[in-house]
């Protein structure tokens, strides 16, 4: 496995492979690679001909009093599994290299930036589109793997490449679980063996929200949140920051459950804020 | 000459010619073309392969109260020049076809965008890069040819490149001027016989300026600015919008004339915004 801290090694190697006609998948992360970014890995690696995979703690994502420096990080163990995975290149740039001093240019996807997470997380999606634009005019890949887990984030992005014309196919993958159904996440290592057990009640409330539509045929977003917040509330000690049913293809609050909706939470527990989500399609 | 008005149709094309390995020239313009555009693109034809220019008025670039309505138009006349001057690729899409009805994804150049000319046009900035970063990502060129006479649209599209790692080579191009010094523009046409005569008075003053400076030694801005003021009063009904000194690199004011400066103005005569430059090599 190739490994480059420079874009313009990046670029060059890329150069090389673009002339092959070889086809470029890419796995954006930040590290500390877990069953998540692995599922994504081996699709990039089944779909394409070179994989390519971006290590980098983005700190424009950030808030200022958010995780950014306590964020996990790994980079040997990372570059393990990815030379286990086949990984044709890892991209792993410093701040400056991304970033220079005078860095000035932002892109931004009006509205669906400033709800959902982005209410709780000001700037957040500026900081994930600005980042991800840049690292897919570095890699120039044809197809870019992202978890449905961060499912306002791949919405988002989703909506970024179609206005922006950006000639790269999203490609979405599904949430990967823990046994209890807990999505994988970094931050999971983050919680307590008290907070990991009071985590799962935010994937329980979105599957008794799907119960509920599903095989109890109630359809009103009203009643489905307040169901799905009993289980939160039930549970000391977490906050419930948002739970909300949306539109998948614009984000927009639903009324009443019809076509494809997604359903969205996010908790606090002591410091670790989690996120998770569920998409119901209706037939 | 292909013209395409539909994404698609451009996509395929470029498909083609990027698998031949062409190199490929983008001007993008607004259309009814004159002796500045055509230079840019007899540039383009000479250092390229495949040259492709857009005609497109960008409707995100106007404000409310500006002259998207009666800004020039004439595609058969445009044609007709494309076609003499031998370009292989015309895009000419419509605005339903560039921004759909939900568009929701802007690019901005944050500081460089809100001084100068973003003074007088809130917004103009935003539309530029939004509309330049999607036409790089349909056109996929090598190079794009750009004319210095928008001086701060140059320097805010080279930032947008370097920092957002497009990878476009941004070639910047003189002024083409009339023979009184007059730079041309598409927005000459709206000046009177009268105002045509009065409109020279911004290049006088440039060019005052630049003569005090290169001959004259003298270095201070606000000395300048006076001086180069006094010539646009002279003017009746000429309103002088601003006039400023600025480093080349980053468009901020100095107090001194030091290095690479650029002095911009613009002035208003009747209803006609009209903007000129001039460049200053220290040695």
């Amino acid at each position: 496995m190739r490994i480059c801290k420079k874009i313009n090694e990046v670029r060059e190697e890329i150069r090389k492979i673009k002339k092959e006609n070889k086809m470029i998948g890419f796995v954006p992360t930040m590290g500390y690679l877990h069953k998540g970014h692995i599922s994504l890995i081996r699709k990039a690696k089944i779909e394409c001909d070179y994989t390519v995979v971006s290590i980098f703690v983005n700190p424009t994502q950030f808030g200022p009093n958010e995780d950014f420096e306590r964020y996990p990080r790994d980079i040997e163990r990372d570059i393990k599994i990815l030379k286990n995975e086949k990984v044709d290149l890892l991209f792993n740039p410093d701040t400056q290299e991304m970033y220079k001093e005078d860095f000035k240019t932002w892109v931004y996807v009006d509205e669906y930036s400033d709800i959902l997470e982005g209410k709780f997380r000001p700037g957040h999606f500026k900081g994930v589109c600005t980042v991800v634009l840049k690292l897919f005019n570095i890699i120039q890949p044809d197809k870019a793997y992202f978890g449905l887990k961060d499912a306002q984030q791949l919405i988002i992005v989703k909506k970024m490449v179609d206005d922006l014309n950006v000639p790269v196919e999203i490609v979405e993958c599904e949430t990967v679980r823990e046994k209890d159904g807990l999505a994988v996440s970094s931050r999971n290592i983050y919680l307590s063996k008290e907070e990991r057990e009071k985590s799962i009640c935010l994937y329980k409330a979105l599957k008794k929200m799907e119960d509920l539509i599903k095989n109890k045929k109630i359809y009103e977003s009203k009643i489905l949140i307040e169901e799905g917040k009993k289980i939160i509330e039930k549970e000391k000690n977490v906050e419930l920051q948002y739970l909300e049913i949306v539109k998948i293809s614009n984000l927009k609050r639903i009324e009443k459950v019809e076509k494809d909706v997604i359903i969205l939470g996010a908790i606090k527990i002591g410091n670790v804020r989690l996120i998770d989500n569920i998409v119901i399609s209706m037939l």
